[in-house]
């Protein structure tokens, strides 16, 4: 199983897990507002990085930056599968422009 | 292939293209300042979306935010699977807590 | 009156006008969560000018996020006033702490 | 003198002063990439309190926004004068839309 779709399952086990031995459990405790907060802070740091910090403290960012979008996802009963598939849909749509593109 | 490699090895395929065929290409034209505030943008937008939208919206705007972080990501010349691997790492890290939350 | 009273001001008579006539009222129309959104992302914005931009580009998004602001408090029926009476209360408590800096 | 030029001259006095004994000389410290971050973050709990929280919390998030604005201002040597300056200057630009709005 990839390292994502690992990680969705983590974080859905730990929904009702005792919040003081679990980080997303006490996320998931705190609820939806706390989570698209941190989401929120995790991709200013993203940028942050990306304008002024190095390689591996935007490697640091963009994982903190996944992992939130998981929980978020999760709270909401909404499966990564559902956004990678949008993602494939789309790319489907934009076929042509992409061919169009690549022949330069 | 998955998505997010295809949509990874998509996105390099786009350096160099003509800007004006496609958007990716005219994100690279333009530069980190504005994919790095596009990145911004999105999360904004998932964030509100998490707190007052509706699934579709929110599955929507997850799409785009991922869709920017590769876009970002591929101009630091960073893989995905670095950002995989320190989630990994991570996980591997918190073992020993996460099964302690699941016994709960 | 000073430019942040009178721009409160202006943004309240606004409130009814016909969107199609005025972009504080098109605002006002759609709702606080395309007034949040947008206050999000001029934050981001300013983020990215202060990083990578130039004085004039900080200028203008400083100015954005601030105008922003007002929209988003003048939604709420939050006066200006009370955000700045909370600024004058935590400088009214930092007081020793300022003058033990200041003394260095 | 009104509270936002009163605590633009408080922050401009701290510059130099002990990191340890006041937060704003601790983040002039830590530089730009920190005072932006902050910034950021803020802006994403004014976003957060807006959809979510009630008017207090809305109060002190916007409180911080401000606060957190103005050291971003003043690491770059802007006035907020400046800022204000050119939201007078839109405003005059506005000035015939605004009166047709007005007018309904």
């Amino acid at each position: 199983m990839d390292t994502l779709t690992r990680l969705e399952t983590t974080i859905a086990q730990r929904r009702g897990a005792d919040p003081s031995s679990s980080y997303v459990a006490q996320l998931q405790a705190r609820g939806m507002p706390v989570i698209a907060r941190k989401l929120g802070e995790e991709a200013v740091e993203t940028v942050v990085a990306a304008l002024s910090g190095d390689d591996e403290e935007l490697v640091g960012e963009a994982a903190d930056l996944l992992f939130h979008l998981l929980v978020l996802l999760g709270e909401k009963d909404i499966a990564l599968a559902q956004v990678l598939a949008e993602l494939d849909r789309r790319e489907g749509l934009s076929g042509l422009d992409e061919k169009a593109s690549r022949s330069e």
